[in-house]
């Protein structure tokens, strides 16, 4: 195992342990874990003077809200993919949500048809923004930035059937990492790679594999295997589908939809079947029909560059160079790649099919699309499917029915005794102010031992507790809530006494 | 000044401290600072075919991309803002960016027609969120929840008339916390004002006042003035304008715009010009006309509580009661307040016009307009206008003329000699993999110098240089880009040696 792998293992326990309550609490009320596809009719009206009756509250379709629970998750995720962006250098930007809607004409081939529109209500016409490459590109030009490593993290809107069962939504997140600018071949297309691997291994989703190809060694297969260039676009889809069905099932749709003549196929089929190490690179290099092409060469060079360097990273051996990866969509024109993972995490109740968890490639001609002069900034980059990779992560905290702190208060300001708010929120605000993370019941009155149930519910680790007797006495009672102890401190010394039971655990 | 004021007050510098960069390097590129409205005509078509031509690349009116520079910041003030409420024991929710079109009516009251609509594209009609409160409200009447402490950071969109020098957008950050539930009274109520100044304290924008009303007083003075129910909404518009314009302009446009006799006029003259602390609240308890009003009486009464329980949090001197202050949305039924710096940040160049920085109240009626019962859950909470404080922060950072980083590389690694492109991604990968940031440049011979002065440039603290000398004796050059000395190190001891510089830096 490479020595990010250890690393990492660490990180991702750590993570984990993060996650969960501390242990040896007993929870007394159960955990609310929201449904977020539940829905209630409003039978009765919204007001009484209006017509409305019978509407049912839900969330857009293809939407969901994300629960405390599930936000703790996503946000230990994104601090270790931000964590693995910044150690590589990167710089964060944000883009607005939607974008003229001409901008994103003509950057996604037919998936254009998945974009939001805004509704024209006077002014310009927007679309919500289908990815984060294409903002980005957009910025470069705009802004005549010639090179730049930036990562920026933020919903995405596209208009999908969703398939919620496998974590496909309407609107997610992703997380992109790109790198522009004109340098020497490969160095930035083998970081990239590098850094899908370190948040991979770091995130422990289990073996995975990354798939490698390149645009132009596609095209080069497709014209040496006789495919008429108009046909390019519509072979190359069904190639993609590859890693779902069989290459007769794809052999079949090349021939019978496609019109494709079956020996054109069958050419295609010798290629497309085809993944290794650099050692298929080297074939391909000598292989007849292919080193006949311009393009192809290119490409294949280019991989020969980039194996050798991610063998320097230690990382070529989760490298497959994978002759029918074609991804979808239209930007990509050099080294293209995906990762996916090998098997279901072992830990997972049921199998999920998450499909790829990152995927990127080179796009030298984007930014110059946006260009007044078509000047060229070239680009290479990567998302991470964060979404899946939450789902992942979510199922196996469901498996191991662990709970999950929402909160991160320290602790609770208490009282056995009637007429004591007063008291409470003077010792509260003292806390506060000292940073220490604390809260109360809005009650005037509580009983005790609902103060301290809430404490076991939420996971809270301490107790101060005031009553008469204390008040009189000039201290304060701090306990353990996992184990029941309980220490008097001096009332002058409470914030210096919780920090540094704080401290020591 | 209150303790939290000291506290925070180191919060501060340590911020400010963090986004400079370190003292002593000399910048030898200029940074760039990529203009966020400038706009590039394009002249040329897009692709040779198409008939697009004259073209402005720009993003959305009211809209702006975010410079790694602003991210910096924003990430800086975002975090002690979330730290707060994380303080006071909340838990992070997410909705989505869009709602049911139908989910935002009837809520926002003249405000409506602010409201972005997404195009009918087949499906459900949708609108963007215009704030984080109602699709909160609606999340809780949703899911039944009863009782609940969230937090939400996202953005939020309004089809407003941009004026973009006073840092009012189209789309824009909101950080909001909110207390849901039947409590005993004014207890949340005092803790969200309590939060508002912990932030306000711990940011040191400057002196600043909240002003606090009721929106039971508004109407029963409204009611006991003689104003006819029918124009309570109008001449609440007019009276929220105080703070704006003079009283006799006030005054002037209830009259002669919204037709109420000059005597109702004056006779709410004399309340709303009235501000000041609890006493001002026992002045309006005696007052004969006031007092006959049960809807005020309830106001004052609650009023009085919440005063004692801010002196018990040593913020009663923060507070201003003003009987003028209205707030616009609809759906508040309680307490409101609104915070409003009381100068203009003394460090700033230009004088700035933010207005109100955080705002919020009580709406016990918003979650019942969803639930088909019309079962009511209490609700209080407030709202960071964090972009009116990034302005702020952004503009003092810019008149101190200091640099921001904008990446956290800790190390480059560099080489003399040509050909060493293999020994340095060896390096980088080992650095990376032991969770040390580090660049390098992408190219096969850059010069030392370039890499040096990349270094300077973006302030990365350490270099390590490794060339033949090096690799032939084992050893690698650690060079302090500050002070420019150099050591030598035994190059398997290379991770162990930067790990320690750093943090003894």
């Amino acid at each position: 195992m490479p020595p990010f792998g250890l690393l990492h293992m660490r990180a991702w326990v750590s993570l984990f342990n993060q996650l969960l309550r501390p242990s040896g609490l007993v929870c007394i009320r159960e955990v609310h874990f929201h449904s977020q596809v539940s829905e209630a009719v409003l039978t009765s009206q919204l007001k009484p003077h209006q017509e409305k009756s019978n509407f049912i509250i839900k969330t857009p379709k293809g939407t969901r809200d994300l629960s405390p629970q599930q936000m703790v998750v996503r946000e230990k995720i994104l601090d270790m993919v931000v964590g693995c962006f910044k150690r590589h250098g990167a710089k964060r930007l944000d883009t607005p949500a939607f974008e003229l809607k001409e901008m994103l004409t003509e950057k996604y081939g037919e998936d254009s048809g998945l974009i939001y529109d805004l509704k024209d209500q006077g002014g310009e016409l927007l679309s919500l923004r289908y990815d984060l490459t294409v903002p980005f590109a957009r910025y470069l030009a705009m802004n005549k930035v010639k090179k730049m490593k930036r990562y920026q993290v933020g919903k995405v809107w596209r208009r999908e059937s969703p398939t919620i069962v496998q974590g496909r939504y309407r609107e997610f997140c992703q997380c992109d990492f790109d790198i522009a600018g004109q340098f020497d071949p490969m160095i930035p297309d083998a970081e990239c790679l590098k850094i899908m691997c370190e948040i991979l291994s770091g995130l422990q989703l289990g073996d995975f594999l990354i798939k490698v190809n390149d645009r132009r060694i596609l095209d080069g297969l497709l014209a040496v295997c006789g495919v008429p260039e108009s046909k390019f676009h519509a072979i190359c889809s069904s190639i993609d589908k590859l890693d779902k069905i069989s290459w007769n099932d794809v052999r079949h749709e090349m021939v019978a939809k496609k019109g494709l003549a079956p020996e054109v196929a069958d050419r295609i089929g010798d290629y497309v079947q085809c993944h290794g190490g650099v050692s298929l690179v080297e074939e391909m290099f000598q292989d007849s029909r292919l080193s006949q092409n311009k393009q192809a060469l290119e490409g294949l060079g280019d991989l020969k560059l980039l194996f050798e360097y991610l063998t320097l990273f230690g990382i070529a051996e989760k490298i497959c160079f994978d002759l029918s990866l074609a991804r979808g969509l239209d930007y990509y024109t050099g080294v293209i790649y995906e990762a996916v993972l090998l098997q279901t995490p072992a830990q997972a109740e049921e199998s999920f099919n998450v499909g790829s968890v990152a995927a990127g490639g080179r796009y030298d001609g984007l930014v110059g699309m946006f260009d007044p002069k078509g000047r060229k900034v070239p680009c290479v980059g990567l998302s991470i499917g964060v979404e899946r990779i939450f789902a992942i992560v979510e199922q196996r905290l469901k498996t191991s029915g662990q709970k999950i702190r929402t909160t991160e208060t320290q602790v609770f300001v208490a009282t056995p005794q009637k007429n004591f708010l007063h008291e409470r929120l003077k010792l509260i605000s003292e806390l506060w102010d000292a940073g220490i993370k604390a809260e109360l019941l809005y009650k005037n009155n509580p009983k005790l031992l609902t103060q301290l149930h809430y404490c076991e519910h939420m996971g809270i680790p301490l107790v101060v507790i005031i009553g008469e007797q204390e008040l009189k006495e000039g201290v304060i009672k701090l306990r353990s809530v996992a184990s029941r102890e309980e220490v008097a401190i001096k009332r002058e010394n409470l914030v210096a006494e919780i920090q540094k039971t704080l401290s020591e655990s």
